[in-house]
Parts: C-alpha cells; structure tokens; sequence
C-alpha cells in the first residue's frame, strides 16, 4: 500500500510550527507495513490544496491529511476534498451533539461556526473526536482511502491510535510486529558491525539500528498473517540480540536510560548521591527529574571551583597541585568525601574538561574521570568524549547512567517472553 | 517569488528524523519576503525524487532542496537533477581540495566515494561547505533557480546563512528586514492584549508574537526597496515596543536569557552560588553550560532532603518543622547559609513543589519560593508554576535566570540603534 501524508496549514509554510504530525504517523504507518512515500505540506489555499490532493490520489493508495478541519474560514480540507469527489457536506446528527456536548461540560460559548464542523461528506466514515471538536473523518473514493485528521497533535494522534490503527489492521492481512532493544555503552558502528552478517541476509525479520546521543537502539520487525508466526520469528532474533548484546541491554521499551536507572535505584533502595564538576549540575538535574527520586536521592554537590572541592568534599589542595583538577586521584577523594558527607550507599563523581577551554596535550578537551562507589568499592574510570561542551556534557551523563546500571546489576536485564 | 522545498531522505518517510529543515528555512524564507507554498519528502529513490523536482520545476521559482548530496550509494540528489537538465557532472578542483583538506585535518581515512562530493553539475555555482564535505549547488535553470544542500542541519544552516542569504538579498529588489524582542517574565497574551491597537491595523511594519517555554518572542517585519526606508519604519516600531515592554526585553538577538544572564554576570564579574531542591541542580546545570562561567560560579548545592537542607546550608530544624520545607523562611534560610558558604556576590535558593507528588491544599502542586541575594539584599518570592514535573521545573529555572537579570540590572537593555 502506497501512503502519502498531506499537511495543510500556513503555519507550517512559514515556519511557525514544526511537522511532528508527519513524523509521529510515517513511524507508526511503517510499524503498521504501509510505506509512506510522499510528504506534502501546503498552505490554507484552495487551489494548491486540491492540487496537492489530486497528486496523490492519482499516484497513492492512501491519503492523510492532518490539518485545516476546524471552525473558521481557514480550515478548508473538509470541504474542498468534498467538492473534489461531488460530495455533498451533510450535518451529522451525533457529531453536532458531541460538538455541543463539548462547550457544554467546559463551559465555552458556542458559536455559529463550531457547528460547521458538523458537516460530514456523504457516505464519510466519523471518527469521532472526543478530545477536540473536529472528527476525523475516512472516504473510500474508487479504492482509494482518503482520512482527514485534525492538526493539533493531542487530537490527531488520538485518533490515530483509536481509530485509525484499528481500521488499517484490520483491512490488512499482512500485519507488522516490532520488538526494541536500547543499548548503552556502546557505539552504532560497533553494534552493525556485529550484525552484519544478519543484516546482509536480512529478509523475515528485517534488523535495523538507530544512533542517538551515547545510545543505539536495535529494532526488529517481523511480518506475517498470525501474531503467533510473527513472534516466533521474532524470538529467535531475540536470542541472538541478547546473546551479542547482553549487558548493553538496558531497555525493550520506550524507556530512556537515565529512567531505568531510576527505576533500579528505586526498586533496590538504594541511596544514591553526586559530586559534580565539569556536568555542573546536569546528572543530578537528570536524576531528579524522575518523580519520587528523593526517597533515594538527598544530596548533589556541585564543586566547579578547586577550594569547593577542598572545602566541601574533603578533597586534598596537595592532590589538586600535584595531579591537576581533572586526575583520577581527585576524582576518587571526591567521590571518598561524597561517601562521608552523604552516607549514600552509591556515590558518583565527576570531573573532567567539556571545553572548548581548559585541558592540553596531555589531558585533552573531553577527558573526564568518574569514580564510582557502590557496594564498599570504589572505581575510577577514564574517558574521552568528542564533540562541543554540550555534547561532552550530555555524553557523560548517559556514561555515569550506565556504569551505576552496571554497577548495581550485573545480572542480565529480563526478556520479554 | 514562489519557492518550494524538497526534502530527500528515507529516514523521514519512516519517521525516524524530525524534519527540522523545513521549519527552519520556511521561517528564514518567510523572514527575507520569500513566499513557501510547498514542502514536498521523498525517499532516498530516483523515480520518486525525480518526479517531485519536475513537479515542483513547473510550480516554483526557487526549489531548495535539503540531504542526498552525501557519498553513498543512496545520495542521489545531484545526480537526479544533473541528468534531470542535461548537465555532465564535473569535477571541481576546490571542492575536491576541501574534502582532501578535511580530512587531513581531521585524521580521517578518506574512501574513494568521499571524492564523489566533489562532482558538480555543469554550470553550477558550488557553495563551499568548510563545515563538511558536501559543498551545495545552485543551478539556475531556464529562469528557475535550484539550490541543493546537504542534510545535516547545522551544515545545511551554516550554508543558508552564509552563502544562501547574500545572494538572495542581492537578487531582491523588494526586501524585509526584521527584528526581535525577547522578553520574559509576561504571558504571551499578556502581549498580544498591550499590543492589539497595532496588531488591529497592522500593515508595514507587521508584527507578531510568539510564545515558548516561560518566554515571548515579538518580531517585527518591515518591507522597503532600501534598507534606510526599512529601518526608519522599524525604529518607530522600536520606541512603542520598549515604551510598552522595556524590562522586560531582555534580548533583541537569538540569544537565550540564560545566556543573556551568563554573560551579563561574567561582564560584571558578579559571583553566583545556587541552592536548589525542586529544581535538583537544573539551574546550575543551565548556568554551567555557558563556556567560561566558572570565573564566577564556583559552588552549587542541591539540598534534596531536609537534612541535607540543615547539615550543608545551616537552615534550622525548627524553621522546617514550622513553616515546611517548602516555605519563604526555608527559602531564606537556605539563602543566607549558601552565601555563608560560598561568599557569592550572588546567591539563589528555590524550594517548592515540582510534583506529581506533594504539596496539598494550601502549599499545591507548582508553588515555589526563589530566595534571591544581591547587593546585601535577599529578596523572597513566592510562585506558582502550572504543568507537569518537568516543566513546572523548567519554567522555575527562567524565572530564577529572570530574577537575577531585574536584580543585577534594572537599567533598560542597549537599544540597537
């Protein structure tokens, strides 16, 4: 099935707002088996809308359009795709009394034009919005299906996932299934390199990898006719990724690191406290944003100055002079002073150079210690991150994330079946 | 002038990037008087990219298109449209000269498809690229100009603004200039409500509003043949708007107020220190971020728990046991202590309520206190941010960046003429 995406919205043609309706329905069509060819984007105009329309009825086999539904002069889709297939607009009964219903239990003034949004195309499928006002709403034109959703994206994807989904999973007897698996600690290249030779043979399932900052997800994608093929399938991938990837393993889900992190912490009990230098703050802000963190997390030092660390962590001003602020030997009398002050079970500490001053030939922009105690043992690391401060910053965050996932279970994480 | 963009690449038909491009150079267009009508995505496929470009070749005066310019086998879109309009593909010797000096520089294996890179189109003017190694191509072709630049989006800015600009400003005869006011600490409709006269009867200059998280953006559009004609509208339009918002406009640039801040604590050489519970070391991660802040920021603690509150900033069991730990006088006391500690010219402490949890009836979900020392006076200020966790602590950390900027200067910004 040939897919095409029309957004309509002059917003969107000068720059206002950014398409993430495009991105969020190509992800979940291409999960679903349906190839999204073409994105088209056009503005509250007529003529290039119905031009955009006619383009991709002539050459898809599915259209969506996000956009242009709502009650003002400006929201056109409706009506033009209407006008477009002879269709005249008819005032749906149960969309009139859900629209009604809304400014009803919210309180809102009516006015005359939120009722155009009642008008449905003949023989148009409602999908009905109870998050908003306009429906959605699904033509079947020779073969052809056209689905009209709103713009804003609250609305758009509900929708989508409720109605939507069902309806295209259950016109297609070719389904899709995706299983994830999230990485840490170990780069994208690394990671194809050692699927390269699945990856070469690919076929039922397909294997694909995707970079994000200081992670790599995996993802596996069976299609078959029963659910029970389809895992079957993707079993015996699942095997495979779990005996090359193990403990690079941290999530199958949509779970970010840093919360799994939190999660285990949490689960285990166990405190947990940071003395930062070069993050300056960020593994905390990082750790705190999960909710319910304080249970385990009480304190964070941010000790960006040499006397900070003398004073507040214990650290020795005869190790600074002798080893340089950026040594594994001050990161460990951090970490040791840390472990004192907040009688945390886990304490980490970090310092290091994220640029673009600081550092040299010897230590260069990028070098960063982390010393690490858990469990009565203390370990310093070294590290060299490349790219701005930013990055330098962010990568180090996801490395202490991981070493405590390490630190505080070496067992495998569990496997979906 | 009627413009369209063509973006190339596979990675957004199936939703895996955000196409960030497109806003980007939507608004940028937008901003230099050029009308976008079109955004056109196709694959990494030469029929499909083909067709796009020949619709948009019959449609359009200026096409840019964005990605497939890289050296795989997958990059097509040089190749496409040099066969598209009969154009040999030349070797370019600068551009061939760039990639080998990159790298070299860089200590990277140069593969023979890198060289691919430096095929031109016949007749196209190449836009040297010293930020990678695709340069971009403008063709002008019957009249119709088309412009191909790389994917990446800090290359493919890096190129609109440097090379891309100037020559569509000199081809212009009619053009626009802008400019921005950044200004926080006031409700976007807030703004709109000061400035509905002029918006009502708006016509040369435009202006507009924009909000983001805890902060407005008001942008000014005027259009002229010459540049003094255009400043002389905008000036105008600069004294009402600094009559009606003077403090607080706290940029007229891309500058975020943090950085504004930074900058303007680093100019002063005003030391800062920062105390922070709910917002678990965020705002010191913000402040750190800046490069060079460490001349004036040497310490910041994050007092999660009520003992820490005590054992590191000396607030008093009692006061916590009084009045909360999320109250004013907790919020001083912590105050007072990290100025104690740190001998900051500056000091900030924040208490409160990031939730889901907390807070209660009287003391809800959201309420802040930001204790503020400058100029041997503390300042306490009570708040209540509406949302979830993470952004009632985000829109906390602009309110303390905010405070700081009114506390350290309360003399209007330097206006730009």
């Amino acid at each position: 099935m040939k897919c095409e995406l029309i957004s309509v919205g002059t917003e969107l043609l000068v720059g206002d707002t950014l398409n993430t309706n495009v991105r969020y329905l190509s992800r979940e069509l291409s999960l679903l088996g349906i190839h999204v060819y073409y994105h088209t984007t056009v503005g509250d105009n007529p003529e290039r809308l119905e031009e955009a329309v006619k383009i991709a009825f002539d050459r898809s086999d599915l259209i969506i359009t996000t956009g242009g539904l709502g009650p003002t002069q400006d929201d056109l889709t409706k009506e033009i795709i209407a006008k477009m297939f002879n269709r005249r607009l008819i005032e749906d009964q149960q969309v009139k009394e859900d629209i009604l219903a809304y400014f009803t239990n919210r309180d809102y003034p009516l006015t005359a034009n939120n009722l155009k949004q009642a008008l449905v195309p003949e023989n148009g499928l409602v999908l009905r919005n109870d998050w908003g006002t306009a429906p959605g709403i699904l033509l079947d034109q020779s073969g052809t299906k056209i689905i009209m959703l709103p713009g804003p994206p609250g609305e758009m994807i509900h929708l989508f996932e409720q109605l939507v989904v069902p309806l295209i999973w259950k016109k297609e007897t070719q389904r899709v299934m995706s299983r994830y698996y999230n990485l840490s600690d170990i780069g994208e290249s690394e990671v194809e390199d050692r699927l390269l030779d699945i990856i070469d043979i690919q076929d039922n399932p397909t294997i694909a990898t995707y970079a994000k900052m200081g992670e790599v997800q995996i993802r596996v994608t069976a299609n078959g006719i029963s659910e029970n093929e389809m895992n079957h399938l993707l079993d015996q991938y699942e095997k495979l990724v779990f005996d090359r990837f193990g403990r690079h393993i941290y999530s199958q889900s949509k779970e970010a690191l840093k919360d799994v992190v939190c999660k285990l912490l949490l689960e285990k009990k166990i405190t947990i406290a940071t003395a930062e230098s070069c993050t300056g703050g960020l593994i905390a802000a990082q750790l705190t944003e999960f909710a319910g963190i304080s249970k385990i997390f009480s304190m964070g030092l941010i000790t960006y100055s040499n006397q900070t660390k003398v004073d507040l962590l214990g650290v020795r001003q005869a190790t600074i002079e002798k080893y340089g602020a950026v040594s594994e030997e001050v990161a460990k009398e951090m970490c040791e002073g840390l472990l004192k002050r907040s009688q945390a079970k886990c304490a980490v500490a970090v310092t290091g150079f994220a640029g673009p001053e600081g550092g040299g030939i010897d230590k260069p922009v990028g070098l960063v210690y982390i010393a690490l105690h858990y469990n009565n043992h203390t370990e310093v690391s070294s590290w060299h991150f490349k790219g701005e401060r930013v990055a330098v910053r962010e990568k180090v965050a996801v490395k202490v994330f991981n070493l405590i996932r390490f630190a505080i279970t070496e067992a495998f994480p569990k496997r979906s079946d």
